[in-house]
């Protein structure tokens, strides 16, 4: 595989009013946009941080995945997303090193990028995604 | 507090040998240094993506940090590291912002970096780490 850079860092919230007050009051951030995923049954927040992106999590549903890891794990880190071209090809070399795939081929997510998730249980238990913006090409 | 970008996303392994395979076999990624912070009780390995590292951390002892976080709650993301300077300064802003420090004042981690951390209790569950490479001004 070759991934570019961290996309973003997936940080899951129980209040996401509360979790942006911290990250713009406390950590000095800018949250420049807040998004419903309906098909993620979350709404996110997005801040700039050097070449990365703090992604603030809240579940809008109970049986949402937000709302299960929090349940199992409590608020924190949820995910790590890379960076990368031809998400297809990577998702394709991914799978032939064994690695187990959540999304076998991509699906848009939050900010019109091409998304698609590794299974934790095949990358050291670190929920992984991978986006590609194809509007950047 | 004023951050500059992420310096580092630590992960806590099992199995530091194993999980350096999975980062160079699978991600493609380079393992540049392997280094023992005896002072936290882990092994660590460092790859750099883009412009910010992943830490991979083994724990060398049952009683250490990583061990205790792995029994919890599994292996998988630990901590979030934030590039900055004058961390002494920032230190005293969070403090003053309510936040819990771990470390009141700033001790030596990995790669010579001057570190501290703060309480997952008042950052939202994402154990925060503070950085300075005091030889880069």
């Amino acid at each position: 595989m070759e991934l570019r850079y961290i996309e973003h860092i997936g940080i899951a919230v129980q209040d996401l009013c509360a979790a942006i007050r911290y990250y713009e009051d406390v950590l000095g951030l800018t949250c420049y946009s807040i998004e419903e995923v309906t098909d993620q049954k979350v709404k996110t927040a997005f801040f700039r941080i050097g070449q990365t992106k703090i992604e603030l999590l809240e579940s809008t549903a109970p049986d949402g995945p937000i709302s299960k890891f929090i349940e199992k794990k409590g608020e924190g880190i949820h995910h790590i997303a890379f960076a990368v071209k031809n998400i297809e090809g990577q998702l394709s070399d991914a799978s032939s090193k064994g690695v187990q795939l959540i999304d076998t081929k991509p699906r848009k997510g939050a900010e019109g990028l091409d998304i698609a998730f590794l299974h934790p249980r095949s990358t050291m238990g670190v929920l992984t995604e991978l986006c590609e913006n194809k509007r950047q090409h």
